[in-house]
């Protein structure tokens, strides 16, 4: 396909580009009133995400209102322990609550591996939509959870803050979490295919939780099935975003992919430090900077691009963008960005 | 004061010990089943934290029943914005509820600097029947929140994922934000040199929300106001735990105090190299290793005892004891270290 704006590709793939593209985790959501709208007719979150039609519409919004170089589909991580045969809800409020967790080794084996054509058909069908409509505007991103992150929410049943139910079932059942991992892992090799399949340009893997692990816990129990995905995935570029797992970026700079989304922690000198120059970085703006004034916005956005230094960069927050966020500073944010010249 | 047991006093000093002290944070509460009786008998958790006769009895607890090598005494960090005109409550599965919370800059003005004498007398009772009973058996404990993150509560009126709030109010209104530190660091020394008068032999300092910062904000915000509480407390030793705050860990290392406290990502190398051989390091086994096996346990423990050296080192754990932690563990966990031989 050719694109009009492939500048996010270009980037992933290490190619020179003219100025530094930008898009932000997120942007498809609560920041935009024209969301709102459209959430407002429907009985919940999950009714958007499995209506393909209106997953494709808000996933093409912050193109359209904001100008990012890249729209991604509008979707939730916890579509996989959904097809894999342990259903969330979304409580206002609260988040997504899983009113079935995984206790132990019998709860393992009934669950499914999930089949992406049958069972995430809404996700691949949203894509088409979505590439259909945006018709080569910009590349479009798709994603999933990392498994760690995800075996977490089917142990714990919604967010936590320390973890210790995940946490404890690695350390008390270490084989059955590999084997939960390994159904996690296939399931979502098999989702990121269908995505591929479907259309999206590049695939970005989220490891929320990455930061709750001791290293060595991490290396086994988390970077070891990013590793499989990232080995099994060679259509796409492949972005692996794991949030505060600073102790762990230089084995993650060896993975199998183009780029690492860095948090608001791990500067550009530290990142590029561990590992090395050959990959593409993403990040890293704390999204809290979208509350300042236009000027410090405007000063910290040209200090955050100077420290990547304008090429093997994608431009993005630290983090989802907060749903508090007037869209005017996004925009300031993006265009900050997209008039800067180096 | 002559000590049957004075090992923390003299690791945190950097005197030779003759084996490795230890002791756990949150070391009294709901770990213990003789804890949770007396609880059972009152209101709530403030009537216990407010109680001096029931506050010193669980203080003593865990010196009596697991044989750590320090007291504790027992109340909660956020007795500070209750004596400033900012009073908390207990809600049951959610933890700290403000009413209240710090929304502008009269708002701040209304706060009032603790008088510890007055506002904070059932601590300092507490503290001088502790003593009293405790007859020089261990050494004991006095602590405080970090300002950033009584400031944080304050601001939030409760726990939160992101701490946007918090966060946010630093970028609009850093002036307020400053006043408002101030006045929490003032109160928190004058909080702290009671707690001293009382008795206490040794102060730690709780940065529990320190990882949340970025690194230029938590020198502003957060460092600066630890540095002046470490310039104001020079009768007893000082511990400071600023939990995440890798990131900055060569400028704490740089404080005024005697001691710092390690979570489970950082290695005593890393922070050997960080901040010298000086200070004395507290920690940092996770949490979670407490429902490991039996072998597992010991074998973590001594790991992490032969990487700490044996000198300038009390052991902990990296956070403080999950409340479903089996004492049965925490005992291994305690005998452990107690019998090792470097």
């Amino acid at each position: 396909m050719n694109y009009k704006n492939d500048l996010i590709l270009r980037a992933a793939n290490g190619e020179n580009v003219d100025r530094t593209p930008v898009w932000l985790m997120r942007q498809a959501g609560r920041i935009l009133p024209e969301y709102r709208k459209v959430r407002a007719s429907l009985s919940g979150f999950k009714e958007l995400v499995e209506t393909p039609e209106l997953a494709a519409e808000v996933t093409i919004q912050p193109v359209d209102l904001l100008g990012v170089d890249a729209a991604i589909i509008f979707s939730d991580i916890l579509v996989i322990p959904d097809a894999m045969g342990l259903p969330y809800r979304m409580e206002k409020g609260v988040g997504p609550i899983f009113d079935d967790t995984i206790k132990s080794v019998s709860d393992i084996k009934k669950l499914k591996t999930a089949d992406p054509y049958s069972d995430l058909k809404y996700v691949t069908d949203a894509i088409s939509i979505t590439k259909k409509e945006l018709n080569g505007r910009v590349p479009l991103i798709g994603f999933a959870g990392a498994p760690w992150t995800i075996f977490s929410y089917m142990i714990e049943g919604k967010g936590s803050k320390t973890f210790s139910e995940a946490r404890k079932f690695l350390y008390q059942e270490p084989a059955a979490a590999h084997d939960l991992l390994g159904k996690i892992t296939d399931s979502t090799i098999a989702y990121l295919k269908s995505q591929i399949e479907a259309g999206v340009d590049i695939v970005q893997l989220f490891d929320s939780w990455a930061g709750i692990l001791p290293k060595e816990q991490y290396l086994e129990f988390g970077l070891k099935y990013l590793r499989i995905i990232c080995d099994a995935i060679n259509e796409v570029p492949i972005t692996v975003f794991a949030k505060g797992a600073w102790f762990a970026l230089e084995e993650i700079g060896k993975l199998n992919c183009n780029t690492i989304g860095l948090d608001w922690h791990t500067s550009p000198e530290m990142a590029r430090r561990l590992i090395g120059t050959e990959k593409t970085l993403q990040g890293n703006l704390d999204p809290c900077l979208l509350y300042a004034s236009d000027k410090d916005l405007v000063k910290e956005t040209i200090l955050m691009l100077n420290k990547f230094g304008g090429q093997k960069h994608i431009a993005n927050l630290g983090h989802g963008v907060y749903p508090d966020t007037k869209p005017e500073k996004v925009k300031l944010f993006i265009n900050t960005i997209k008039e800067y010249k180096f």
